[in-house]
């Protein structure tokens, strides 16, 4: 991002007719898309989001409160419309694309989703790595060959991830203790719905895939093929891709944030390019927005996944940059300024 | 509103593809439209935003940044689609009308904006009450009027209420303290973007028009009348307005919320129909939130006014009137449900 066309549209900001500093973060978010695509005319019309799905192998240890049927049920009521990503995604003027990174079974070729599966499901990362480090190249090459294509032949300007997988939490959770050290304990969280007992075994695994996989913080690759998922390494690859072709991203929750981590971890500069769109109610959500350092958008308890919060959110980028176009300066509308 | 409604739509939100309660306060927004309106299909398609305009003789103290010549020129560039409310309201898919309900300067009447001018400003209320009673009563029935025939004649479903007045922080934060009784200096913000010296003057002054007015926070038309405004008036009305046609209303930040809790004080009822669109930066706004026990959607450190969060939380609304109608439950979708 560039430097240089932040400050020109904090000074674009600063002198529209308003009180100062009275758009809040909003402005913020202007200047940092004036920074990502070199413009004070910032374009964000065509946005597409990406819902990465994939299986956990972890599953089997009962930490989810779904069967890991579920996630191609899930997928196939994305492609026929059914479900909560269309309905907001549909609301933010956004396209969907459903992507199989790996999920366990075999989707019919017929259905509308790009098929890119790595595997089917990784394996039980309580028992060893998740996935080789080949698969998760694979699938952050998957993630940002997606996203390029999207910019450069179709013209998407802003993107969006999104992500399903029964027991992808339990992945997120474990990539988040594995960044910052902390105990699994506080960043665990209830998932999609698990009691007390449930939350005990998810604790107790995670430690476990920790102990056995000993991921190296250093080496992000590590991290995500050993505790990761394919769709995680998809979303990673989607940050890197916007980076690539120098376009916003807005990540959705728990599990898109995770992917947005390793991405920022391996290629720091793509940090410039992410958005958060919301603080999930995932507890250790908040551990992942501290080491990113990014203020997520909203924050309305929402704790669903498949890329609803990157759609709500879109629509406030989309504010933003017309913030920065379109509210005529104090010169421009001949109104008295005081200087503040 | 209906709490039969209410049931019937958390019974349909907990039945939908989706682990229950993953989406968050945007439910409880969805139940609540369900509630008002009387249907599982809410409709908040046409949207309009009403923007009070009034000034107040408080202005002779020195506790705003700005002149008080400003207030007639915002309405100007309101009328001129250069203003942030336009840009946003756009944005928003929302019709904009401006209303004078007590701007000091003549407005000329080819202007097109509402001419409901009330008086030419209020009187000082560090000297005196702001308004007679029956003048903010008028204001009230103004606002209200505006919002039962924007609903009756011309089919708008979805309210937002903004303001635009210098000086109408001070007479909000006098609201605020008549009604919470906390120490004024607690409740006063900044405003517009006033210095040290100017906010140690606001506080006093606000303390002296209290003093001076005693203001009986069990009588609202009394604290109105006495240390509010034209404006103030007419955005408790459009509250009071649109609970009565039973639409929802989406309250813009510090000013629009004292209009609210001036209906909501006088009316209780009303508050079912009262959405605030976000949290101001503008620190007396808490107290405001608290008295009103209503979770503002958004917080993006905005302190603008002209009903620029309304603006931007509509979109909110109208998302969660989506959630309820369009996504499929699961036995619509034939997806496993396992209670959870």
């Amino acid at each position: 991002a560039d430097s240089d066309w932040k400050e020109k549209a904090w000074e674009r900001l600063r002198s529209q007719i308003r009180p100062r500093g009275s758009l809040g973060y909003l402005e913020e978010i202007a200047a940092r898309l004036a920074a990502i695509q070199g413009t004070l005319i910032p374009d964000v019309s065509r946005k597409i989001i990406f819902t990465m799905a994939g299986d956990h192998g972890v599953a089997e240890e009962g930490v989810s409160a779904y069967p890991q049927e579920v996630t191609a049920q899930m997928v196939y009521s994305f492609t026929r419309g059914w479900a909560s990503i269309n309905v907001l995604a549909s609301h933010a003027g956004a396209d969907v694309r459903v992507v199989d990174c790996g999920v366990a079974a075999d989707l019919p070729q017929d259905w509308p989703v790009i098929h890119g599966k790595i595997g089917h499901g990784t394996a039980n990362m309580a028992q060893g790595p998740a996935m080789t480090r080949e698969a998760a190249a694979a699938g952050i090459l998957l993630g940002a060959g997606l996203v390029e294509r999207a910019f450069e032949e179709e013209g998407y300007r802003l993107f969006g991830t999104g992500d399903m997988g029964i027991a992808n939490t339990t992945a997120s959770t474990a990539i988040v203790a594995a960044f910052s050290g902390k105990p699994v304990a506080e960043l665990t969280g209830r998932g999609t719905g698990i009691d007390d007992q449930g939350w005990a075994r998810k604790v107790e695994v995670i430690e476990r895939a920790l102990a056995v996989n000993r991921p190296d913080p250093e080496d992000p690759l590590d991290v995500l093929s050993k505790v990761g998922g394919y769709e995680i390494a998809a979303l990673a690859g989607a940050v890197l891709g916007a980076a690539k072709v120098r376009a916003p991203v807005v990540c959705d929750g728990f599990i898109a944030t995770a992917g947005a981590l390793v991405a920022c971890r391996w290629a720091p500069a793509a940090r410039d390019y992410v958005f958060l769109s919301h603080r999930s109610r995932e507890v250790g959500h908040g551990a992942m927005i501290d080491l990113l350092g990014i203020r997520p958008i909203l924050d309305l308890d929402m704790r669903l996944g498949e890329g609803t919060g990157s759609a709500l959110a879109m629509n406030i980028v989309d504010a933003a940059a017309r913030v920065l176009k379109d509210i005529k300066t104090f010169e421009e509308a001949g109104v008295t300024d005081t200087g503040h």
